[in-house]
């Protein structure tokens, strides 16, 4: 898609300002992700100096969120490359992530100050959301509605405030556009907690099944949760925050079929991604539609 | 001072607009500072909503630069204190620092523009300052102006951008108080610097001469360097990043004695304290001065 460079060479210009020889490096060495977000910016805003800018300090706030986000994980691949803190340490994600984080807030106050309020309140609640995941993955979960709040905020947030910000600067409904960027944020999120069981390790760029390895009862555990009895609770929650063998691995998969819970969370995810088309069917934004239907009407 | 518990009530009033329990209860466990960057605040600009919301925001960046920078040292106490990070978790500690940096910025938004400019500018010269920090330490640093480039990111941007900030907040001149600012937060981490060598355990809240150990080549050990012969520098380099025994800490203390870094580390940071001073003659501002001489004339 154009523009998407544009808005790479814009988040090296912004990192260049900073005249830190150790950040130009580190930027370099960030995987180059999707850019979902930018590519929403761009299809409701259309490509400008203002709507590449945006994209930038959004692209930012997303890669510093995951900087955090790796050392809270421990992660050491990320699509398939390796982590800054993994190549460097902790201490080089938390504090890069902190130069990204105030770099993009620095240029926000430089846009109008309805986007820039929306944006960086997306940002707490996005922290916020990631603190619930660190308390969520602490002892298992069984409440849907604690699930559902942690990934609006966590995931939803930022892609709501970006479509709601690409309105504003446009001049479209503002509020339209953001229940397609909630709505579409949900369903990404849970696709992408589907993904974690369904697709395997070299597709992921990480070990498959980990969200449960983790702590983390995503929505096809929530849903496992509620089908089956009591005696297969118990040895699901023997399993739950544990390196799982070959056979434990097998009986979650064999459960899960039986239950058809990966099938059920894949029309959850549908049913917010149909949420999202409807909320912006007087747009006639046919790309915004596109860019839902590609991400719902896969295969898993 | 009058003033300073309306900005305690301000920050607790922003923290639980976001609503979020666990905020709540880790901001009650952060420990309570000197709020210097308050204090300059309030006496540069007065006291009224709009400056305590400006103190509350400064605040509130400076905890979560404070929590991160806990996470990185692997700090368990500050001020006698234990740390979240020792209480709780590392991943507590950075994504509460991080819902106290977006808060932050989302206030700043409201604020005028140059005002958050100027605020959230100082957050990413802050933050590469503590990158500059954690690179300054992995091995023996000997350039005095790479320790002052750092200290000036790390400590004095933001106690500048305040005082800069309430200066534009009152219609004062902002550029002498941004010299004022400056110069005071150089004097500050330097005679910080110093206490950690004159000043005992109990009065620090943590080991006193912690800094070598932890890598940092601060102005007392800059100094002492040019002034020992080649063995003493072999030497020294050997302490370097160790724990100390008693015959070494003895050591370190009377090479400095013998060359009366000390003393004259006291005369840098005076030199900058008076240079503050100089800056604000004009201002009729006499608590600002003293704040600054009570800092820099006291007992060491």
């Amino acid at each position: 898609m154009d523009g998407l460079l544009d808005v790479k060479k814009q988040i090296k210009t912004y990192v260049e300002t900073i005249a830190d020889q150790k950040s130009i490096e580190l930027l370099d060495l960030l995987p180059s992700g999707k850019m979902l977000r930018s590519k929403l910016i761009l299809k409701i805003a259309g490509i400008s100096d203002e709507s590449i800018k945006l994209c930038a300090v959004v692209e930012m706030i997303h890669a510093a969120s995951l900087l955090h986000d790796d050392v809270i994980d421990d992660a050491t691949t990320r699509r398939g490359q390796q982590t800054i803190n993994s190549i460097f340490d902790n201490k080089t994600s938390i504090m890069f992530g902190d130069i990204l984080y105030s770099k993009a807030f620095t240029e926000l106050t430089k846009m109008p100050q309805n986007i820039a309020y929306t944006i960086s309140n997306a940002v707490t609640l996005l922290s916020v959301g990631e603190l619930i995941d660190v308390e969520l993955s602490k002892t298992f979960n069984t409440s849907y509605d604690k699930y559902l709040d942690m990934i609006y905020k966590k995931t939803a947030s930022l892609i709501e405030a970006s479509a709601k910000s690409a309105a504003i600067m446009s001049s479209k409904n503002s509020d339209n556009f953001s229940i397609y960027g909630r709505n579409l944020g949900l369903a990404f999120q849970m696709i992408d907690d589907i993904l974690d069981i369904t697709e395997d390790s070299a597709k992921l760029g990480k070990p498959s099944m980990l969200d449960f390895v983790e702590g983390k009862v995503t929505i096809p555990y929530l849903l496992l949760w509620d089908r089956i009895n009591d005696g297969d609770k118990l040895i699901l929650q023997s399993l739950y925050k544990k390196a799982l063998t070959h056979d434990e691995l097998e009986w979650i998969k064999s459960k899960m079929n039986e239950t058809s819970v990966v099938m059920d969370s894949i029309k959850m995810a549908r049913k917010y991604g149909l949420e999202a088309i409807e909320a912006i069917k007087d747009e006639q934004n046919e790309e915004l539609v596109l860019i839902m239907t590609s991400m719902i009407e896969r295969d898993f």
